[in-house]
């Protein structure tokens, strides 16, 4: 591809995001000359935000500031699969990149339904690919092998390129009967590696659990089992993503002669994506929330959002009877058929105690068999790395600890060489053995309220900040002669009152030192002093701002 | 006991904490006429506070105003062992009691301590109890009954009335072959039993976990085979009370040729309290840090605090290579002798990336049998109601999730009646069937800085709302006349520069409708003014404060 003298085409691999984290994915490839790459993404996601990390910011997503530099040459944005830390920030990046969006149909009704909602209609169309299809965007040959995951058309990508083959994972695991949708495509995965890869770059989520995830199928058994045992009504939370399992329920349900509500929004979006994509036919009708409150306990089963505690969801406005619709009471059973993501512990655990307060059973996989993850444990890496056969391991979608743990692994299983790379860090595949050959600005971009903020701009921490100590702001009026010209204000906010008449007296006592002052000085010595009170009066220094107003 | 035509003798139990919480536990019980009763207090303990719901706030404590107003009336707080989730208080509440305090020599001389640090020594002597002792304070008549947890010294309290024996558990496994300390005194626990028990109160924490805890033998064998398989340097992280898991650690370190320093003043302080008491009295040879640090790696053994991920202690300074003394290395190993506390998730993963990213290797009891839990499995509970054969069963010690699982479980085990108190409802015991006969004032105090302040305050909650949309605070200069005498100082703390602007422009707005006017009305006008307009820039209402100088 290269002209005579020019530098000779590479393929590159940068991570913009979900090297690190759980979440937050975002995969460049380039291909082309240093100076002159083309570039397609694979994967869009957001990581969701944590009170104690980044308090008020619903979401975060990436800092893709080095390819918007490059809006040009971004070939396209596809997707393996439909989950939010795979697709949830095209709405938000796209304008910054403005390339076409590719997704097999189901993946790309949901990517579809995000524009619609962020106002993006009309601007751009998501292009099916259809399951099992491939694409080519410039030197990016991809084809869309179908695997297993906990959410309909999973994908992995095999990329080939001028230089070689890269097997991009996207989330996965091996379920032997995933009950809706394809199989893990076995013999195009063995073909892949029989004819070579160069890189493998893998989903690392549950690279320190032994084993193997298991099987939807063994859920359904025990799942429909259970239900049979229970009495009152019966409300199952879970991730409305994993339509295999809304589907396990519901004929649960129905095979216990129980009448089903969808109850929360997202259930009732991920039922109708996956009806209008062709899945689904033979679901249980759904009746209306409304119309299952009149029936007898027996005959009811709510599907229902909110599994992870969130306040807003159905889960949590039932559990504190809040909800308009669905009221459980004592005798009644919630099912948690799903698991627990860290961080969200102490939300989970408030609504399960508000639960368990009024007498309603809580069955949960901690004690029951009500859920299987949909990421590789151990051994289903091994059989991946059979099939593969890549000379480099990649290991991403992970904290540092999985993808560390994932690439011992991946030398014990005689990979030649495996890689851990941090967001932002430049490796070139090919030619040659390959190598961090560049380090690109790279970070993360908060959603606070609805304005996009770098994380470095240190928002969130300064309200941190305030969450722990408060603040103080002693409002100052000096006139012309520099004379302080009234009783200054002082507001002391998150402080108990001791401290607030501690900072108070301190404001004063530097006032009636200092009747006349220049007004930078004075509002120095104020500062030292109200910091110094807060200290001695509270063990804290809070945030201090003096305003001045000169007449 | 009464008098005739007095109202009689009544046993009465009220929990002011430790019901609805893994923590603060607080347990009083009472004996007399409604009017006079007198009362003893079984532990004093502490929360933890955590930033998704008391930023700034580093412990909790129970509101215990109704019985400082009995003063005169309280006997005596009984400590059942030295965790600080029952003794942690003491310090802070003995002020507003002024009763003696007992313990065991163990736990004596850990609250002596605290009382030291606190300033109180001279002023209160922890009286001690000898292991397997006993105490009586007015009608109250308490045998302690040596069980086993995870620390030294823990009792259950059989305690004796004239109208009847309740056993409080405190804390407590059955631990066949705890290592160090003494074994569960079954045969006084059978006796127990034999005489007839009013009430067991007892601990929930694991009553949704089915089976036995298991022994601290099994993990001395477990952890003593896995330190024999590590090269390097190796740190091992856990709970510094546990002393038989601190014997343990230090023993395998020997068995293997390895010299050991404890890292972390809390490590220090319980391996002295433990010697001086009696126990450890072969424990291997202690070094200081500095000397281990010049060692061959493989010679070395850290016993750290930290597991919890507490960003002060010694495992957080090491993972992020700033502790002055102790420095790991690719190669080396940290083992999490421990649990996941809930609450800590993130902060410890956050630790344990950091260290996996300087390739340090990280074994924990989600990988290794390294760490067994010092609360009663199901199965546990179950021997326990078989000795005890209680009449009444009172959980306590737990969520309510875990005191409801507790209580069904009673009733599974036949006991005759079960109830889960709630904190400030009081019970009576006897005569007659328990019932609750009060409710009292109950809730939380906050340990904020050093300030201690009601829950009900609401000052972590103001803060929780600074860090989630920031302050909001315009100053406004008037004079005499009702005129705006200066442009306004405007501060929009922790907001994005946008909705700054946006906020700025909206006062300056009001202010030039608004030349004139009452203080109070342009205050409430510029308030609702820069609300909208941070609703309209950025989707969240600030809070927000104007603070007017009138000349």
């Amino acid at each position: 591809m290269a002209k005579s003298g020019s530098p000779p085409d590479e393929l590159v691999f940068l991570p913009l995001g979900g090297s690190g984290e759980i979440g937050m994915n975002f995969n460049a490839y380039g291909f082309g000359p240093p100076d002159d790459r083309q570039w397609i993404v694979v994967d869009c996601g957001v990581l969701f935000g944590r009170e104690g990390n980044a308090p008020g910011v619903d979401i975060l997503m990436p800092d893709i500031r080095y390819l918007a530099e490059q809006q040009g040459n971004v070939l396209g944005i596809v997707a393996t699969h439909a989950h939010e830390d795979h697709i949830g920030a095209i709405a938000h990046l796209w304008p910054s990149l403005r390339c076409p969006v590719y997704a097999t149909p189901f993946t790309a009704r949901l990517i579809t339904g995000k524009l619609e909602e962020a106002g993006l209609t009309g601007k751009l169309t998501v292009k099916q690919i259809p399951v099992g299809g491939s694409l080519t965007l410039g030197p990016f040959q991809m084809d869309f092998i179908s695997i297993t995951h906990s959410i309909l058309e999973p994908n992995l990508l095999a990329i080939t390129t001028p230089l070689g083959v890269v097997a991009h994972t996207g989330d996965w695991k091996i379920d032997p009967n995933p009950m809706l949708g394809e199989a893990t495509d076995t013999a195009a995965l063995q073909k892949l590696g029989d004819a070579g890869v160069l890189a493998l770059v893998c989903d690392s989520t549950n690279a320190l659990v032994p084993g193997s995830s298991g099987s939807e199928a063994t859920v359904r058994e025990s799942l429909t089992a259970l239900i049979g045992t229970l009495k009152g009504r019966v409300a199952v939370t879970g991730f409305a993503s994993n339509v295999a399992r809304l589907d396990t329920i519901a004929r649960a349900a129905k095979a216990h002669g129980r009448r089903i509500a969808l109850v929360g929004r997202s259930m009732q979006k991920m039922v109708s994506a996956a009806r209008e994509t062709g899945y689904l036919k033979d679901f249980p009708t759904i009746l209306d929330e409304t119309e299952l409150a009149d029936m007898p306990p027996d005959r009811v089963l709510y599907i229902c959002t909110g599994s992870q505690g969130e306040p807003r969801a159905a889960l949590a406005r039932i559990a504190n009877d809040s909800h308009p619709n669905v009221h459980l009471a004592e005798g009644d059973t919630v099912i948690f058929s799903s698991r627990v993501i860290p961080g969200n512990e102490l939300g989970i655990f408030e609504m399960q105690n508000q639960l368990a307060a009024r007498g309603i059973g809580l069955l949960t996989a901690e004690d029951h068999f009500v859920h299987v993850s949909g990421h590789p444990c151990r051994d289903e890496l091994a059989q991946m790395y059979r099939w593969i056969r890549p000379r480099l391991s990649v290991p991403v979608h992970g904290e540092i600890r999985h993808q560390m743990a994932h690439a011992r692994l991946a030398r014990e299983l005689q990979v030649p060489q495996a890689i851990v790379p941090a967001n932002g860090q430049m490796f070139r595949l090919a030619p040659g053995k390959p190598q961090l050959i560049d380090e690109v600005p790279a970070g993360r971009i908060h959603l606070d309220g609805k304005v996009l903020v770098a994380e470095g701009e240190g928002l969130a921490k300064d309200r941190r900040a305030m969450a722990f100590a408060g603040l103080i702001v002693v409002s100052l009026v000096m006139d012309a002669k520099g004379r302080v010209a009234a009783p200054p204000q002082v507001l002391a906010e998150g402080m108990p009152e001791p401290v607030q008449g501690a900072i108070l007296r301190a404001v004063e006592n530097v006032i009636e030192a200092n009747r006349r002052a220049d007004p930078d000085d004075l509002s120095e010595t104020i500062r030292r002093a109200v910091r110094r009170a807060a200290q001695d009066a509270w063990g804290k220094k809070p945030l201090t701002r003096i305003l001045v107003t000169e007449l």
